[in-house]
């Protein structure tokens, strides 16, 4: 029966690999994934038999790889981070459903941007967090700014993906506005450019200096709950509040 | 200088270690941390050189470490999971600063419980998600709840940490019972025990279900959204709302 192993390489260095993703994309028939996916892991195993689909074709990529794995092939498809997280795990058990796929199918994790982030800041994620992504491709955007509303009410550090693309470029000055209804504008909010990658790149500003801070696609932001601070360049929110 | 690195070492199985912590670990003159956590990676380390300490001397054990940097030597402070999620980065820093101790501190990200679950489960987290420990010891309990309650508002997928031990045997139920003002009883839920290491295992119940759950302090809880759905035993929370 073939094997469809569905692989988060983590944030794109070789070092954050695990040894189970490693050795899965060594011994696969397949690799497969979006281009730039594929690219970064060509670096790496360039001997492999990649098969890359440009972006926004997920489910043609999907379809492919169950088709490749239905030939009795052991296939990995590669994705950055927890392949589990905003990954394609979840649509690859979905076509491999419609399609009738008899194969076997399991999920590699790995390490997440939010992990990756937080490690090059300092030790932002100590406390309760809630991961939202900004991207309104496949979530109406009242729904995603009621979430931040609720991450704000609930005092949780915030962690936020895909903050911002060339459509899309006032939701993180949207989500930073309903956050200041619950924190100060002092609160600390850390961004990573590139977590864990080549030319990774953060800064630390505050919540009330966001709307001007440099953010890209390939960015994340943390957003500090009420206890976050920073010293010495780091950003840090303490374990208790108690403490 | 001494270098202390904070690594969290991923769920606990060799396989699921980064190829950083593995390097990190190796090289370390000194490997500290909590005797659990030190009697794992002595299986696949035995001959490095351990400095163990009990649970619940955390400050203590972070003082160690540091005193050990302190004398030019490169140490290894490990956690499970991702140091940097709920883990010591974080108190690290604090004692490092109290103690004004010139060492260098790299934190090194690792593989979170919520990805190591999530992928034994199915895809459960491909949707905005929260991350919230049940644990009193340092935050007030009408906020874990609040939080819960927050989550629940913004039909984010929750993910529990630490949620249940000794003491604390009915804070699930109470969870459970917050999130049922919003979500039906029928919301699948996940539970895996010792995830990413030896001893797994998971079910897959409703939150409806979860207070006759078999849960215990090594498990991790994971409440679908409102678009969550179990198929051939797997726990899936589809990508878009409007797909």
């Amino acid at each position: 029966m073939g094997k469809l192993y569905v692989v988060g390489f983590g944030p794109g260095g070789y070092e954050h690999m695990t040894e189970k993703a490693i050795e899965v994309i060594k011994n696969a028939d397949v690799v497969t994934g979006y281009t730039t996916y594929v690219n970064i892991l060509k670096e790496f195993f360039p001997d492999k038999n990649y098969l890359a689909t440009p972006m926004m074709q997920e489910v043609k990529r999907c379809q492919m790889a169950v088709e490749e794995a239905m030939k009795d092939q052991t296939v990995a498809m590669v994705s950055s981070g927890d392949s589990g997280i905003y990954g394609m795990a979840g649509i690859i058990y979905q076509v491999a459903e419609e399609m009738n796929a008899n194969i076997e199918i399991e999920t590699v994790p790995g390490v997440t941007a939010a992990s990756a982030a937080a490690s090059v800041l300092g030790a932002p994620l100590m406390h309760d967090f809630a991961v939202i992504s900004l991207s309104d491709l496949m979530t109406p955007f009242d729904l995603i700014m009621k979430r931040v509303d609720c991450a704000g009410q609930g005092d949780m550090i915030v962690c936020l993906y895909n903050p911002k693309s060339k459509k899309r470029v006032d939701y993180v000055e949207k989500a930073a506005d309903i956050l200041m209804k619950y924190r100060k504008p002092e609160t600390p909010v850390g961004i990573v450019r590139n977590a864990g990658r080549k030319d990774e790149a953060s800064c630390i500003t505050t919540l009330g200096e966001l709307k001007n801070a440099d953010i890209d696609m390939f960015s994340v932001v943390i957003v500090g709950n009420s206890q976050t601070y920073t010293k010495n360049g780091r950003m840090i929110t303490p374990r208790g509040y108690r403490v």
